[in-house]
C-alpha cells in the first residue's frame, strides 16, 4: 500500500501509550477542567495525516480571574462577575492575566506550516530531528478541493480552484516527486525499518540525506504556550488571510479554547476575531455617515483599498 | 500593636481560601507530583513578612524526557534510564525540553527585590497595583544579623555585621521613616480601612499618594515562569554575590525545585550551581599544573582577580 | 539651596560629554536621518528631573521598506511607494519589518514610572544600581496642577486638582518626607559627597540604605527597543488612562519618532493612536445604525460601559 | 548551463545596489566602526551559493562599556580600563551591557540551516515568502569533502567522508531530484522568468506549487539580534556538534564579531568559546587530581561519557 495514501492516524505504539495515559487517574488540588480531561492526549485529525492533541494545560478562566484581581484589586470583585471582568480585561488588553494559564500540545503538520508557525517566538517548543532520526514517509497532499490557482486580487492567496484535469495532474506530479524523494532519502541512508539495505555500501548521514526531502514532509512538535499568546497566534492564523492549512490547526485549537476557558473563548470572538479596528481617517468617515453626509471617497483622505475594504465592512 | 511587628503571614481571609483550596481535589490525567500537590497554596515563610506560595504547576521530570525524546529519537528510550538523560541535557546545555514544565507561585517581597526580580524577562507576572489599591502597611526590616557594612573588597555587597549600636540605630531609623511615610500616605489618601478619615478634605489619588512610600514597602506578584529559565534565574539569585534578601527567596524556590523535578535538581545542583567554569586561559593553567608544571600567574595572561579566584577553587 | 528645587537638568561633566558627543562627527556607510542627527544626545527634559536623551538609532523609514520587500516581494515595488507600503504593514498587523529600526535612549524617571516602564519585557536595559552606587538626591514632585484627587469615576486615574491648600499641603508632606529619608540615607551610609563623615561608625552596605528611599526618588536607565515594540509601548503608554508621568515621556518619544521615521510616525497616529476598535456586537450595532434603525443598548448584547463609549466615540 | 552550477554570487541588479550603497556616503554623531564601514553590504560568501552580508550596525565596545558604568558606576571608570571591564562582565555573565549593540545581517542559507537558525527567538527578522514570491532556482549541494556517512560514536553528526563513488552517487541523486523538483514547480505555476508558459491553463498558487520544494533550496533573511544574544547563537552553533552547514556561517560571522568589537571579541574566545565547564563533581576530581591522588572514575560519581570527556579536555 502507498503510504501516500494510508489515514491520518498515530501509529500503534502511540495509540496505545495514549490509551494508558487516559486510563491513568491522578488526585490533584490544582485547576482542573473537565471537558479538558476528556480531550486530553487524543488526536484531533487536521488535513489528510496531521493531528493537534492536548498533552497538558495550567489554569481556567478562574485563574485569569484571579491574577487580574492581584493586580487591580479586591474592588473588582464586588462590582463584576467573572464573564464581565473577562470581557473588560479582553477589550481593554489588559493581557497580562491571559498569560497565566498555559497550554501544551503535541502536533503533526507538514514543514511548510511547521516553518509560518514557528514566526511565533513567544513559546516552547521541541522538534523532531532529522539529524538524530530517521523521518517517516508522510506527505501532505491536498484534497483536490484545496487544489487551486494563483488569486489575482490578492498577492498571497489563493483564487479559484483548479478544474478536475488541472488537479489531478498536480496531484500526480506532487505524488510522485514525494514518493522519489523519499525512495532516495532511504537509498542514501542505505537503511530501510532500521536495516542495513546493502552491507557493501555507506549510508548517508541522516543530517545531509534529509536535504533531499520536500516541505510537504510532516514533522512533529511538542508546543507550550500562554493563553495570551495563543489568542495572537490564533487571531492571526485563523484570519482569511492566512494560508488554508496553517488555518486548519487554527481552527481546531479555537475549538479547544472554547471547551478550556470558554468564557476568554466569548470575549476572543467578540473583541478580536469579529473586531474590526477602525482608522482614525475611518472613525471620521463613520461619524460623518452617521450624521447623515454623503461621504466621497477621496474627502476622507483614504486608499481606495481601505475605503472599498470600509464600505464592504459596514455593508454599505 | 506596631504593624512592623507583626507576624509573617497570610490574612485571615486568604488562609480561609488557602483551606479551601487545599482541602477541594480533582480528578485528573494529566502528569501529578504528590510533593507539589503537599505543598500546593502553603505560603512558605521568607524575610519577616515575605512568602512564596506554589500555586499551580505543570509537568514533572518524566515531561523534560519525553520532550527530549521527541527531538532526538526514540533511539535515546532504550540507552539511557531518565535521569542520564536528563543529566546529559543539562550538561549539554540542550536547553528546550526543560521549558516543557511550568510553575506558578503567589510571591510577596519587599519592593526593592522585585526590582531586581522583574529583570528576568522571560516570565509572566501581575503584580499589586498602587493606582488601583491601597497598598498594605508592611516594611521589611532586616534581622540585625544582617545589618552589615559596605564590603570593602567587594564593590557590590556586605562586609561586616553593623555592632549593635549601630545596628540598632539603623534599625530605628528605617522603623521611623517607613511608619512616617505610611502614616502620611494614610493622610494624603484621607482613607484609613476604607473609611473616609474628614468628609471636608478630598483625598489624593492613589497613583500620587504611594510615591511617598519606600522601597522596602511589600508588594505582591503571581509569577509564571518555565523550568529552564527559573533555573536560570535561580542559578544567578542563589549565587553568593546575590544580595541575601533575594537570594533567601531563591533558596527557597530550589527547595521547591527538588520537590517537584527529583532528577532535574540534582542535575541542576551538579552541572549549574557547584559547577565552575574554566576560561581558556584558566584551562590551559589547570592542564600544566596537571603535568606537574609549577605555574606562576603572569606567564598565564590571567588578571590577579581571576587568577586567585581560580587557585581559590582549586583549593590550592 | 534645596536640592529639590533645582532645575532639571544634567550634571556639569555630563554637559561637557555631551558637547564632545556632538562635536565629533565620523563618516558613514550606514542609514542616516538627518533630524535625529540634530536630537543625539541632547536631554529633553520631562517632569521636573527628568529626561530622554537619543543615544543611538538603526535604521529609517527605508529599513522598514527594505525588509517588508525582502518578505513580501520585487513586486510590491511598482505598485507601492513607501509611505503606502508603510501604511498597509501598519494597517495589516505585519509587524515583523518594524522590527528592522532599533533605537537606544538614556532616560531619568522617578522609580515608580521605571515601575511601569519596565513591565515592557521586549527591550534592553541597564539600570543604576543602588548596590553599587550611592543615589542621586533627586526626587520628583509634581506641579500643583497634576496634584489631582482620586477619580470618582475611574477607579485606576486622576480626578479634579486638589484646591491650593489642600495641594500645598501635599507636597509639603511629599517634600519633608524626600529630605528626610535622603538625609537618613546619608547618615546611614555614613558617607557625603565621597567623604567619610564619622571616622569612628561604620557605613550601612548601599543595597540596605536605599530600602528607606521612596519610590519618588529618580533612577536612569539605557533603554534599547526595536521600532515596533516602541510603538506598542507608546500606544499603552500615551493613552489617556496612562499615568500622567509616564505618559510625559511616552509625548516626548512620540515626538522623537516623528523625527526619525516620518511615514512610519503618521501611519502609527492614522492607525494605531486614533484609531477605535469596534468588537463584534459594536460592529452589528453600527450596521444598523447606518441602515437608520433606531438602536437600543439592551438589542445590542453590550455592557453599558461599552455602549457608553462607543456613542461617545461616534460623537451620537 | 545547469544553474545548480551557478556561482556564488549576488544577482546584477543586487550589486549595483550593494556598490551603490558603499558609495553614499553620510555624516554622523553616531559611534562609528571603521572596519565595519569596509565590511557593509559587500556578501561574504559561505557554502556554494549562500552568504552573510552586513546591512547595519548599533554601537562597539565602547558602547558595551558606557552602559555597564550606567549599571555599575563610576567607580568603575578609575580601576578598570575598558578590556578588563568588558573580560569582568563577560566572565561574571553581566549580560545586559551586551545587549546594547545591536547587527542587521542579510544572510543567504538552505532551508535547513534557516529552521536551526530561527530556534533562535530573540532576534528580529524577514524571510523571502514563498506565498508571494516565485522562489529562486539555487540548492545546496555539498563539496565531495563534506559528503559524511553517519557517525558511529555520535547519534547527530558525521563520520567518515563517503568514497567517490559512494558521494558521486549522492550528489547525483540530490541534484536530480532538485533539478526535477523545480521544473515541476515552474510548470505547476504554468510561469518562468515572468511569463505565462501556456494561456490555456491555470497556474497554481505559489503557497502550494512551492510544497514540492526540498529543503536545499535556498532561502534569504533579513536578521537583527542584539550582541549578546548573536554570542550564545555563536557559541552554540560554531561549536564542533553543530551541523557543518551552519557552522560555516556562524564562523563567518565570528570573523564579523572580530573586526565589529574587538574586545568583546577577545572576552568571548577566552570565557566561552575556549572555556571548559567543569561540573560539581569534575571540579572534585580535578582537587584531588592537583593534590596528587589516584583518581578511578567509579570514586567520581561522573558516566562513563563524563569521565572520558574530562580526561581528554584535561589531557590526561
Amino acid at each position: 500500500m502507498d503510504t501516500l495514501e494510508r489515514p491520518a492516524t498515530v501509529t500503534g505504539s502511540q495509540r496505545t501509550e495514549i490509551e494508558a495515559q487516559r486510563q491513568a487517574t491522578h488526585e490533584t488540588h490544582r485547576a482542573t477542567v473537565p471537558a479538558m480531561e476528556a480531550l486530553l492526549y487524543q488526536p484531533i485529525p487536521i488535513l489528510d495525516h496531521g493531528f493537534v492533541r492536548v498533552i497538558d494545560y495550567m489554569g481556567d478562566d478562574a485563574a485569569v480571574v484571579q491574577a487580574a484581581r492581584v493586580s487591580y484589586g479586591a474592588g473588582t470583585k464586588k462590582i463584576r462577575e467573572d464573564a464581565g471582568l473577562i470581557n473588560y480585561l479582553m477589550r481593554h488588553r489588559h493581557t497580562s492575566p491571559f498569560e497565566m494559564c498555559e497550554l501544551k500540545i503535541h502536533v503533526k503538520m507538514p514543514i511548510f506550516v511547521a516553518r509560518q508557525w514557528i514566526r511565533h517566538r513567544v513559546a516552547n517548543l521541541n522538534e523532531v530531528s532529522g539529524r538524530y532520526s530517521i523521518l517517516d514517509n508522510e506527505f501532505y497532499m491536498p484534497d483536490s478541493d484545496n487544489v487551486a490557482a494563483q488569486a489575482r486580487t490578492n498577492r498571497q492567496g489563493r483564487g479559484d480552484v483548479l478544474n478536475t484535469g488541472e488537479a489531478a495532474r498536480v496531484l500526480q506530479i506532487l505524488r510522485d516527486d514525494a514518493t522519489r524523494s523519499y525512495t532516495h532519502y532511504e537509498e542514501m541512508l542505505n537503511e530501510i525499518d532500521g536495516q542495513i539495505v546493502d552491507p557493501e555500501r555507506q549510508g548517508l548521514a541522516r543530517e545531509l540525506a534529509r536535504m533531499n526531502l520536500p516541505v510537504s514532509l510532516y514533522t512533529q512538535l511538542y508546543w507550550k504556550i500562554d493563553l495570551h499568546n495563543l489568542l495572537h497566534f490564533l487571531n492571526l492564523r485563523a484570519a482569511p488571510h492566512a494560508q488554508y492549512e496553517i488555518r486548519m490547526y487554527a481552527e481546531a485549537l479555537i475549538g479547544v479554547v472554547k471547551q478550556w476557558v470558554p468564557l476568554t473563548y466569548a470575549a476572543f470572538m467578540d473583541y478580536r476575531m469579529g473586531a474590526y479596528e477602525l482608522s482614525a481617517k475611518g472613525l471620521a468617515a463613520v461619524r460623518r455617515l452617521l450624521r447623515g453626509e454623503q461621504v466621497e471617497r477621496e474627502s476622507t483622505g483614504m486608499s481606495p483599498g481601505e475605503w472599498r475594504e470600509l464600505m464592504e465592512t459596514l455593508e454599505r
